[in-house]
């Protein structure tokens, strides 16, 4: 699988340009197994910003479609070839350019870790408050691609609250720069934004100034366990509505019995959910107090608070283990909703009564401060049947939240996993504004084509 | 001045449109007074969302301009006029659709007055946290049009940060409605924040669903007098990076003045400085006697400190008379830039040469704590000599603030008066990608032609 025109681009670039085939295959998927994705014909691994220009350029000229990826850990197939693409890995691309103490931004190529700024910025004294729960091995240019959550954002919002700039490469291989590091800026229209989350759809971000924040004080942390899923949903919609909290996540039953059985942290795994709370406040102690009330408030079998960071750091293992817990019971297909926050009660239950209606074991966990839910499906993949009730259950799942008033995409996003729903998220003439405002970043429409929008 | 397709329009509406040139010109400027305004042909004062699509749908056919308004005061000539144009008034969807306690968020038209539905959320105990220094006579659909600043900023962000979704009108009399409830949505490009700001030149906003607060807590309040202006800024400085403020203004000693000859507040108008500093954190008390070290560190001259919180607003109330009492003194070019805070001692520093080079008077005030200025150039109209000094000024000050790696305008958008300066500050290919997109929403180039990019 090769093209006439692989040799042109090495010429282009003054390097080799990577066809192997089994090489390619390993570049052609991120971390959503079951997302569609393509055949690429070439891979490009970005040395410099010039290599970008140049190959967007190359592409562009002979209508190449390309796909830009760091790190491939993206949920949603967003970062998946398509037949006949070159994929343009900018995880090279990996330098801290600086980190400004006086105007608290740091500035970042596409290919740094965001585990790995987290800590040089920490070791500062200050805080990249973006966490998803892929910090210490996604990027931050697949973060600002994706508009990556976790969290923090909760508190501290979305990647997008935190960057104030780019360098993009546009697909003819102009490059721009976005934005700038005064908070209030209104020159023109804000092209920062709307590049973040666009999946690589835009233009390819070669450079990224984003914004730092005091480091967080302690953090103090309660876990509760509940007899019912409606109980801690209750208990968390209260929650939410009063303290200042910096983490609001929920486990249900399925998902704490897979976690325990992976780690033997020995949790309740007779309750019906988890639900841990962190606050960094200033009264921390006494916010995450008045949650422990909260909790005993809605029926909580049991509640453990601390105000130890480390003990806080432990309990909150158990969350970030969830996905591989599931991920050892079969093929998982991990869905990403949000709902306003009064409805969390009722999606839980709906989530809930799906599984049930198809047969199908459903371990659902999420940023529930957010609203934010990643009910995952747990199927067979070699049995037809139950492969395909699990995507007749995440299609239910994923119209629930739409009905909710939610989204069909909290944080993973659109990627090539979920095109089918977008239309009907935000409307057909939004979805065709969306197609000309590609055109006019792309008017070839080479980059990640069938992605975002 | 009338034009053959005003009855056809009229015929459209069902309603009449108002042609008579002298009220057409009461609504042919916003409060920009020397920002550039043309002569409109009509004003349509829309009663309803179809009066919006009938209007657009009207106009686009015919290539009319269409410059739509609410209360017209903006500062950089937004709403200003341009030849041939209709004038879209959107005053009377003055509606707050509802307030919803559970969501934290409020569904309002674009007529409501800022001011009106921060009163109407603070008595269920909520806080739309946006507040314009016009908040008591701006409207939410101007806030939002210009992405309208405010001293809030500092803690809470500007407009487009409270912004959840809206409902748009573009050129050809589509409906759209964009974003959604939860905080976390990555369905597709984000449409509401590329909205924001954009002065009107995407479509018409006929309904926002904004995001609510808690109250704030009762703030504790401080007012220092330096005798340098180098001090204060320091002093600035200082207090921004380490502090939970929630409020960091400035007045220079000409804007002191002013304030004092209009208010009789008995202010030290021998102060190069007056610093102004709020905090609502949980230990407002203690932040301010931090804030209060800090200044004594800088020399300040005399420091007062309040828990008080009617004592803190008489005090804000010098803060804003500035503009008012500066328009007393002759004709006043106001100024709005921004630079990364650290800068702030050295723009400062070259407002008050610039002054001095010119023999103009020059009184700067503003949000300090975003390196968010206001030079507020003071000259005689009548005078050729002087107005071409002020001009040459305002110049200056703009071309400082790009220098020191701020922005052209902070919070009061591009209009009609600061056209020339977006090529210089984003590039002329970021500009030309502007007008793509542009193209994209409106083709025929109908809305606000000239404004914001």
């Amino acid at each position: 699988m090769s093209a006439d025109w692989t040799d042109a681009l090495a010429t282009a670039l003054g390097a080799p340009v990577q066809t192997d085939a089994d090489i390619l295959a390993s570049f052609a998927r991120d971390q959503a197994p079951l997302a569609p994705a393509g055949t690429p014909i070439a891979l490009v691994r970005a040395r410099s910003i010039d290599d970008v220009v140049t190959t967007l350029r190359f592409a562009n000229e002979r209508r190449i479609p390309v796909v830009t990826r760091a790190a491939g850990t993206g949920l949603a197939g967003g970062a998946n070839a398509v037949d006949g693409c070159i994929v343009l890995l900018v995880s090279g691309l990996d330098r801290i350019v600086g980190i400004d103490e006086a105007t608290r931004t740091a500035v970042v190529e596409p290919g740094v870790l965001n585990g790995v700024l987290a800590k040089e910025v920490a070791a500062r004294g200050l805080n990249y408050a973006p966490d998803p729960a892929s910090r210490d091995i996604s990027t931050i240019g697949g973060n600002i691609a994706t508009n990556a959550g976790g969290a923090c954002c909760l508190k501290y919002g979305v990647t997008g609250d935190h960057v104030a700039a780019l360098k993009l490469v546009l697909a003819d291989g102009t490059v721009l720069r976005t934005g700038g590091l005064t908070k209030k800026n209104v020159a023109g229209l804000d092209l920062t934004r709307l590049v973040v989350g666009s999946e690589g759809t835009l233009g390819v971000i070669v450079e990224a100034t984003v914004r730092l924040l005091p480091a967080p004080r302690p953090p103090s942390t309660l876990v509760a366990f509940f007899e019912t899923l409606d109980d801690a949903a209750r208990a968390i919609v209260t929650m939410n509505a009063g303290a200042d909290l910096s983490l609001l996540e929920v486990m249900d039953q399925v998902t704490v019995s897979a976690v325990d059985e992976m780690t033997r942290m020995d949790l309740d795994t007779s309750a019906a959910a988890l639900v841990l709370v962190q606050s960094d406040a200033r009264d921390a102690s006494a916010t995450i107090a008045r949650c422990e009330e909260v909790c005993h408030r809605h029926a909580a079998k049991s509640v453990l608070c601390t105000d130890d960071v480390e003990e806080g750091r432990l309990l909150l293992g158990a969350r970030r283990m969830a996905l591989p817990a599931l991920e050892r019971k079969g093929t998982t297909l991990l869905d990403d909703v949000a709902v306003p926050t009064p409805a969390i009660p009722e999606m839980l239950d709906r989530i809930r009564r799906t599984g049930e209606r198809h047969g199908l074991v459903i371990g659902t966990f999420g940023h529930a401060g957010d609203g934010n839910l990643h009910p995952t499906i747990v199927f067979d993949r070699a049995d037809a049947a139950s492969a395909s009730s699990a995507f007749e259950a995440f299609d239910e799942i994923v119209r629930d939240a739409m009905r909710l008033g939610g989204t069909i995409s909290g944080e993973h996003g659109i990627g090539s996993l979920k095109q089918a729903y977008l239309g009907p998220m935000v409307g057909e003439a939004e979805r065709a504004l969306m197609a000309r405002i590609k055109a006019a970043f792309d008017p070839n429409g080479i980059l990640n084509p069938g992605k975002a929008l």
